[in-house]
């Protein structure tokens, strides 16, 4: 018990103050904190509960037959709950930013962060779920008890490599969409932006060959997703050097990658990887000396993803690629998960999904990519998260697809 | 997977139609359906998201100190959160209204009107949990797991006996508030009415007699909380007649029950404990014939909270009783636990108590009791879930004992 735990700047008023961090009575400087007090989000209700008419609709006696009506017909649930319009956002606080495991209560807070942007963006209600447990199967078993209360479950910030068991094992338990967004936002965004580079350059994905450093959840499911949407070859590199058939050192995720990537069979470092690529993608937090982008293929595209600090600056890139991305709101091209998660739980829910298919997450950087149309250039192959035409095109297209693969349920 | 259920009448508009059920196409002619339409509840921001530099101060990169700051000293969660703002109502829909086990999807509409009324009376955020599992461990673990990202739990419309092993079990795992509303919201808003029938007639609670009408949770807590509050005796009926220390047939909880009440020693049927009582307390859904009634001491109370359907109805209560109680709206003095959750919650969250404290709930209740003031008559013992006053005196008052009673954190 907790109770004799006392919070020194439990009664500071909100507002910011001292610049001597958060230790003393007050906020301290910086903006950030002034904006979190209290948190970021709450809770309303859509219907009105001005007298006991009100009350006796919305809540006992008339709510009976609702319950009732639904404990007949399962699937109304849909239609007189916010089951369909609401999804779990949930973590276990493992690989929490560049933090890593910093915990489910201080992780809470990228959660809310991340529910808001479901809101602001899509449309879709969220509940940010952090949990106290980073076993696998407790949290498979957990997330599986809450199933009913919700139309979907994004996966978030959950470390390597459980968090694709995590995922794999909800799929297989749950009839509701299971996302790991690090894993499949990410990898939606990387190809809607290479999709443009590439037309851009007038080469097609069979044209490239890439190398992705990082062999983390977003290292691996853009892999996988680039070979699904028909890129030539890509290989990954790990803080070991590229993964290949030949290392005895992999887990049975990379084992996997291996199969399915590197066809050119390359092994070492991944300056080895570089020397003539056609695309770099940065998700590791590294750095890549500017020899090795300068060994990169004339016109290469360089997404150095690493958030605050990209593998490669933007100025050294530019020098050698002829498009340049990154992670960040402070350069062009943007790679922000926030441009698909909204629009594919949007999509998804709007049909009631069973699941998000490998079609609908194409779909998906097909209608972003799309989005960018003529005015494409390179400092310009991705939209803009404030781009209001986003969210509805992802949304269509995801709801589209949901319905071509027959995984929609209306 | 589900991919294949059709839902019939999934894309029908809102709006009632036909009288025939839920059948068909449209709406049934119930308003309860209208307005249970798409759910009656949202997420809403509670911060700007206007542009990348509100961006990277909600979510990355300006979240990212916020994170690190809890990290080093987790209680700063309940200041840059919603932690301490929001319930978690949780259940797993084995006795959801007089509707019984229905399952945790069709008990939605209950939690989320539960929700609701969190809000629109305590401004208390509250989030809808029915779980899939009615394995009293299970459900320990799965709140227990789920706890870092909420400022209490109450527990709601699961069965009896579970809910008891489950709420103590909770209580002793987490230093957060865990209340079954059903047992102690139905105790304090009982209690606070009996105070001022007890006030009325001139007499202290001491002086009283009570009997109550059924022994699963709501009828467990009311006992033992009168008790608690000094009543003279009570004594408990279940289906076999009042529970007594010579039943055999008595489970871990009535066995407790039959030492605590019953100081009289009475046996047999529900009509035996009711001849000369001063109190009857009908929380079982059963009749009470009127003979049984007219047994009762002259000046008694008559608390048939039963919904919709009162144990004795109001107009046979009224030619025996000096007071008469209903669950319901349309008769006066209607014990509702909307008087009592919201505030109680409110300030427990408050002062992040770590615990509701029986302290608590008594003041809960005298201060529920005390909005009546000067107005008291026989039919004001209690105020109206709309009173403005009710959720403000019940927050104060609470907030004060759990001060007083060494569980305040703030």
């Amino acid at each position: 018990m907790a109770a004799e735990i006392v919070n020194p700047r439990s009664d500071s008023a909100p507002g910011p103050a001292g610049a001597d961090g958060i230790s003393g009575t007050d906020e301290p400087f910086d903006p950030a904190f002034a904006l979190h007090r209290g948190g970021k989000m709450a809770v309303r209700s859509t219907v009105p509960i001005r007298d006991k008419d009100d009350l006796s609709l919305a809540y006992t006696p008339g709510v009976a037959k609702v319950c009732s009506a639904i404990a007949d017909n399962p699937e109304l649930v849909h239609d007189y709950t916010w089951k369909s319009q609401v999804v779990a956002v949930v973590t276990d606080g493992t690989a929490v930013l560049g933090l890593g495991d910093i915990g489910p209560e201080a992780s809470l807070p990228v959660m809310e962060g991340k529910a808001i942007l479901f809101k602001q963006f899509g449309g879709v209600d969220a509940v940010p779920i952090a949990l106290a447990t980073t076993d696998a199967d407790e949290i498979v078993d957990t997330v599986v008890r809450l199933a009913p209360s919700f139309g979907g479950v994004n996966l978030e910030d959950i470390s390597a490599p459980r968090c694709f068991e995590i995922e794999r094992k909800l799929q297989e338990r749950l009839d509701i969409p299971v996302f790991h967004d690090d894993q499949h936002g990410t990898a939606v965004v990387t190809l809607a932006a290479l999709r443009n580079a590439a037309k851009l350059s007038g080469r097609t994905l069979g044209d490239l060959r890439g190398v992705i450093s990082g062999a983390g959840a977003a290292g691996v499911a853009i892999a996988k997703f680039l070979l699904e949407a028909g890129i030539g070859d890509v290989a990954v590199a790990d803080r070991k050097g590229i993964v290949s058939k030949d290392r005895d050192d992999l887990t049975d995720v990379k084992r996997e990658l291996a199969e399915l990537t590197n066809r050119a069979g390359l092994t070492g470092s991944l300056e080895v990887a570089l020397a003539g690529a056609d695309v770099f993608i940065g998700v590791s937090g590294g750095t890549v000396p500017e020899p090795a982008v300068a060994s990169m293929a004339p016109g290469a595209f360089v997404f150095a993803m690493a958030n605050p600090n990209p593998e490669v600056h933007p100025e050294t890139a530019h020098k050698y690629a002829s498009v340049v991305a990154t992670g960040r709101s402070d350069y062009p091209n943007q790679i922000n998960n926030v441009l698909a998660f909204p629009g594919i739980f949007a999509g998804a829910l709007q049909v009631r999904a069973s699941r998000i298919t490998e079609g609908m997450k194409i779909a998906a950087a097909n209608a972003l990519a799309d989005v960018v149309g003529d005015e494409l250039s390179a400092d310009y192959v991705i939209p803009s998260p404030f781009d209001e035409r986003v969210a509805p095109a992802v949304t269509a297209a995801v709801a589209a697809a949901a319905r071509a693969e027959g995984v929609a349920r209306r």
